[in-house]
């Protein structure tokens, strides 16, 4: 038999996968995680509300198509961030949306600008449309938004890749200090705000944005604040020309009906956000107390999540990971010197950060040895 | 400002979307259907147990991303079919996987061999990544398969679609009468045999396809007979090389949590499958009555739904279908000729057959004003 015949640039894409999934690890070592804090998902579940929205559309809505205008949940998107209903795309996690975006501005050869040791699914879904990458180092532990401009316009890139707060690393720039860098986007070209942990992040965070400035979508999800990682969904926020231009190839019916509902009952309980909040930032002071009494830092954070400084190289914090790891921690680290010299813990719960606080001197110590 | 800055092939395709959504007819009058019996979703709902594994994981585990590997459901699956986990896809519904299989084929000009009439989101797909359609009619009311391979053949094309049972006819092919068809797939091409409606098909119209040949791929459903079209799971059954070539561009984590353990407590109540399939043939009963009631034609059918030929030509038929509407039904019908000629009525409950037989001959009085 001949091979099939995939367009070449499939043929020369790898399968893979760009997080080994905590499932897989869990099937590898033969038995489950006791405290799964890697993927920064939510330990506080979803809203109440949202649970009982979902529970109720599982039962009596399951066997219906959702919505594929997502209609109540843009009207109700649009009032909650002060927008219009046009100004929201609405898809299956920002990854898919990712995919989606990349698809639209990205050919075979196209540059595309992001930071070396950024979001590795943004990476996966440029390198699946055969963009160039033109990758600019963090600046610090902050992603380089003036030096990502910059190679923007010197490269003349249809797409830029932005974090705020950061993944992997919890930092955060300024929102005035971004607005100046939103205003040099090329006319254009498009500027991927993504903030996902927009919640966890100071008011100062943000920058202004006109909703209806065709270079720039900021992207927000359910998986992070609200708890719902395993609904797939989440929104972009753009002006009507952008927004709009997802309908050319979105798979209209994508977003599921029960993640509709959730996500619709979820939009409408502010206090459980901020409970959210609350708890995660109990988490990370956790971490944090944590990591100074095994003589270690843990990074300012404006996530759900903590880099921890191991204060060494890249080959010691993944040992201590692998310690980590060894003893049942699900967590994660950065890839790419020098962010790599850290690990990085989502906010647990209480018992979760009680296995850290036990774990963690005999993970170092193995790792010192 | 200047335009973004899409791909050319981005720039050309319209925003649209392959179907208006009943939600959005329901929108436009004001008012809910009365029936939702358009979209071939099963009114009969998912399994009991189905539902209950979904309301515990949407209380217990919304939180946490779904396993990227589809590791437990594909072994069930492969288990179910008499195959391997490795000849397993797993994707957000068919219309997501159809999308996928045309990224993976199709360039700007390939070739995509499919039946004028068939299936809207296929075509949305292939339009989509630029292919270049080369539309096979129909055959009475029947998917051409003969003549769908001779234009393969022809115009060497790498991707092919069939659908078997057949959607909008309700029609389909002997198992044994499309084995010489699939034999005849070039080296290198891949037939998509669309098996959406296999549950509700005769045993015989299944052709026997060896699992590892690399030149078919047969899509199944969670959305039809399983009554879960919300949640966006279904699966495709091909050779491993095929299988795994999802793995360079799919969405990891794109099918739902909820879904994954939806699908897996639906898979083991083959019970309720077969009290779904005993009910879509009562129903199917009653629509064939209601039709030779009111003097028009239900074509025989191996699906969910039923043709129901309205006796002259297509404007007369979407004039039916407009009478339905108007009167709260949600039914849909063919677009092309002679196809056209007929309304597509999904399966309903008791209730929804008791209105179709009040306001048929409503609307057909008024069609034939």
């Amino acid at each position: 038999m001949t091979s099939p015949r995939f367009t070449p640039l499939m043929a020369a894409l790898p399968s893979t996968v760009p997080f080994v999934a905590a499932e897989a690890m869990e099937r590898m070592a033969g038995r489950p995680f006791r405290a799964r804090i890697g993927a920064n998902e939510s330990v506080f579940g979803p809203s109440p509300k949202a649970i009982a929205a979902m529970r109720e559309a599982a039962a009596n809505e399951a066997w219906l198509y959702g919505d594929p205008e997502n209609h109540d949940l843009k009207i109700a998107l649009a009032a909650a961030a002060g927008v219009r209903p046009e100004n929201i795309v609405v898809g299956e996690g920002i990854d898919g949306l990712l995919g989606l975006t990349v698809r639209l501005f990205v050919d075979p050869g196209t540059p595309v600008v992001t930071s070396l040791g950024g979001y590795p699914t943004f990476d996966y879904h440029v390198a699946g449309h055969g963009g160039r990458f033109v990758r600019v180092p963090y600046l610090g532990d902050r992603e380089d938004h003036v030096g990502l401009l910059d190679a923007a316009i010197r490269e003349n890139a249809p797409l830029i890749y932005l974090s705020n707060p950061n993944n992997p690393m919890a930092s955060w720039s300024l929102g005035a200090d971004i607005e100046p860098t939103l205003a040099r986007v090329p006319e254009g070209s498009l500027l991927i705000l993504d903030q996902a942990y927009g919640e966890f992040a100071p008011a100062d965070a943000f920058p202004r944005v006109d909703v209806d400035d065709p270079r720039v979508i900021r992207f927000r999800t359910f998986s992070k604040a609200h708890g719902m990682a395993g609904m797939r969904i989440a929104y972009g926020i753009a002006a009507p020309e952008i927004a709009r231009a997802y309908d050319k190839i979105r798979n209209h019916f994508g977003v599921n009906r029960v993640a509709q509902a959730g996500a619709l009952a979820s939009i409408a309980d502010t206090d459980w956000i901020a409970h959210v909040v609350a708890s995660v930032n109990h988490a990370k002071a956790r971490i944090a107390a944590i990591a100074a009494a095994n003589g270690l830092v843990a990074l300012p954070s404006a996530t759900n999540f903590v880099a921890v400084d191991c204060g060494r190289d890249g080959a010691f914090a993944k040992a201590v990971l692998d310690g980590l790891v060894a003893r049942g921690l699900f967590v994660r680290k950065p890839g790419v010197a020098p962010m790599d010299r850290c690990i990085r813990i989502s906010a647990g719960t209480d018992a979760d950060m009680d296995l850290l606080a036990e774990m963690l001197p005999q993970a170092l110590a193995d790792a010192r040895r």
